[in-house]
Parts: structure tokens; C-alpha cells; sequence
């Protein structure tokens, strides 16, 4: 079966986000006011597995071992069957 | 009241995404297999408003003026009310 899963990968609170508020003062100067601005990545990766429980195991895998930085990095990932 | 906006970015179809390209590649050199890896930013926005429909509204024009470039990017917007 093939499975799509969508990873956020987030700073961690209070971490500090440069590009978030260098985007909120730039939204401000055309005239946006903003309470927060917070930037974050989405990978959207295709996979074979023989389930879902297995699908979502090795993302989480890849992740832990590469796509996220435990140390400043929270991440979600959304699984579905495609 | 207050909202907040999920904005994803995502390339355009067909567009090269050559950071999704070697994150596959660096997968695959850690023994996984992917049938594809798509890259996207993610904003989170919060910022207040008379309604949901101005909210989006807003959060729309921030996309076309600043956040999205129309040539490259696709965006889609996820309104809630915090």
C-alpha cells in the first residue's frame, strides 16, 4: 500500500523564530497587524508499507534520525492511505 | 476576537523542489525507501478581527502581497478562532 504523510516540524516554545519576526515586522510596514507570526516546515513524503502502523513507525524513524533536531524541534506527522 | 491562520506554501506542480529532492536522496543513504518528498513552509498567524470571513480575508491579501509568490507557490489557508 502506498501512504502519504505530512510532517510539521516546529521550533520548540521559546525557542526564538528569526523568519517569524522578520515576516510579522514586514507584514506590519504594509499595514497588517499581527499578534504572532511562527514559522514552521512541512515535508509531504510518499511511501510503500504493508500498513499504516508500520508507515507511520518509519517516519517517525526518519524524523528522529534526520528530518527533525530534537533539541529545537517539535514535529507532528498526519498519516493516510492513498 | 481572535483567529488563528495556518498557511501552507507549497511549490506549484511541476516546479523543482530540490530540497525535497535531497532529502529523499539522504533517506535513501539511511536505508529508506520513498516513492516521493515534497518540501512546504508553514506560517502560523495570529492576529484579531471583527470575523472569520475578514480574518481569511486578510490572511489572504497577506498571502498575495508578501507571503506566497504567485508565479511559484500554491498556498492554502486554515482558519480557526483561538
Amino acid at each position: 500500500m502506498e501512504y502519504c504523510a505530512e510532517i510539521t516540524v516546529q521550533l520548540k516554545k521559546g525557542m526564538l523564530d528569526p523568519e517569524g519576526t522578520t515576516i510579522r515586522r514586514a507584514l506590519e510596514h504594509l499595514g497588517y497587524q499581527t499578534s504572532e507570526v511562527k514559522s514552521a516546515k512541512k515535508y509531504i513524503i510518499t511511501l510503500s508499507s504493508d500498513s499504516i502502523e508500520n508507515a507511520r513507525k518509519t517516519v517517525d524513524e526518519m524524523c528522529q534520525r534526520m528530518i527533525a533536531n530534537p533539541v529545537i524541534h517539535d514535529y507532528t506527522i498526519s498519516m493516510r492511505e492513498i
